[in-house]
């Protein structure tokens, strides 16, 4: 079976409607997707912006927010809010995903993005993080603890480092196992394509 | 019938995705296109940017090269080539289009941007843009002198002026007569939808 790696941040709008609706269209095309979180703070930096591209052209800001409401309207999820403050602080999350097994980090990152984009919750929070976790049947102390280890923090690290070194500029990321790069959401059906050697034309 | 503007640059790639396919889909979706040439240059400026975002940061624009390879492809378009230098100057194609009738504007544009996307050709020359003309059937010398007059070009710094009073960022933009805006290739048939009263959810 295919594999695609989804590379997505938790304080990314685009990622969020990915994350919300990959699964049961990678089933259909037969493609294993593997969930890496990562942190596009450092990979900003490294392009010489410290903050979301929608806070540095506010025009594109307000553009982009009014295309997500649409959007998430269109994919039937519920009415989209921007955190505040924005970009949420994605950290804790990122290493909350990384402590959970393949399997369970799925559902947490939907969980995670709900919460943060149509309830307009703090996902930087602990209580926020914490509470999730026991909804969805997890330790969810246990699970905070190991978020404050440094094998999980080291990993974190690592995978940023990875997707950087990969060329990732932006979140939704969709990697093939050949290597190719579909970026954005909208290019999702395009990698499931890819990934079953359909290459277009 | 309803309108869409389709605000477009010749030195947009994405544009030229957008104009290759755009008509036959709004026909079938009943709704007619305003085919609106305007400079992203001074908007770009506008938001302190001197140069197409592809040369500011290259690994993006990298993506975008092999993202545009891929979509030509599968649009059935020649293979895609990127001009020397990028972005091509679009001033003298965008005065012929607006010194061209409505009706004669889309087969122009199409052609200039095939000349420009897919053979390599340099739109900012006379006799590139005089060759085109001439195999359309128009008197090119006519056209290129009227590209000359003080009536086109201040109608291209109108059409620029109002394209930023509206809060265009980017380019292809579709507006709807609603003032509903719609940035990209990818939004044109989310624009159609939206024409027609269809708004999603």
């Amino acid at each position: 079976m295919p594999k695609i790696d989804f590379w997505y941040d938790f304080a990314s709008t685009y990622s969020y409607l990915a994350a919300m609706r990959a699964e049961p269209l990678a089933a259909v095309a037969g493609v294993t997707l593997m969930w890496r979180p990562f942190l596009l703070g450092p990979i900003f930096k490294a392009h010489g912006m410290d903050t979301s591209p929608f806070n540095i052209y506010p025009v594109k800001g307000r553009y982009s927010e009014r295309d997500l409401e649409r959007l998430a309207k269109r994919q039937g999820l519920p009415k989209f809010h921007l955190p505040v403050p924005f970009p949420a602080n994605s950290l804790l999350a990122s290493r909350a995903a990384l402590a959970l097994s393949d399997e369970a980090r799925p559902t947490f990152s939907r969980a995670v993005y709900l919460a943060e984009f149509s309830e307009g919750r703090d996902i930087s929070d602990r209580g926020t993080i914490g509470d999730l976790l026991s909804k969805l049947g997890h330790d969810a102390e246990a699970v905070l603890t190991k978020t404050g280890d440094a094998s999980i923090k080291d990993r974190l690290r690592a995978e940023t480092e990875e997707a950087g070194r990969q060329g990732i500029f932006g979140a939704p990321n969709f990697v093939t196992e050949d290597g190719e790069h579909f970026w954005g959401n909208d290019r999702f059906e395009q990698a499931l394509d890819w990934a079953n050697g359909h290459r277009g034309g």
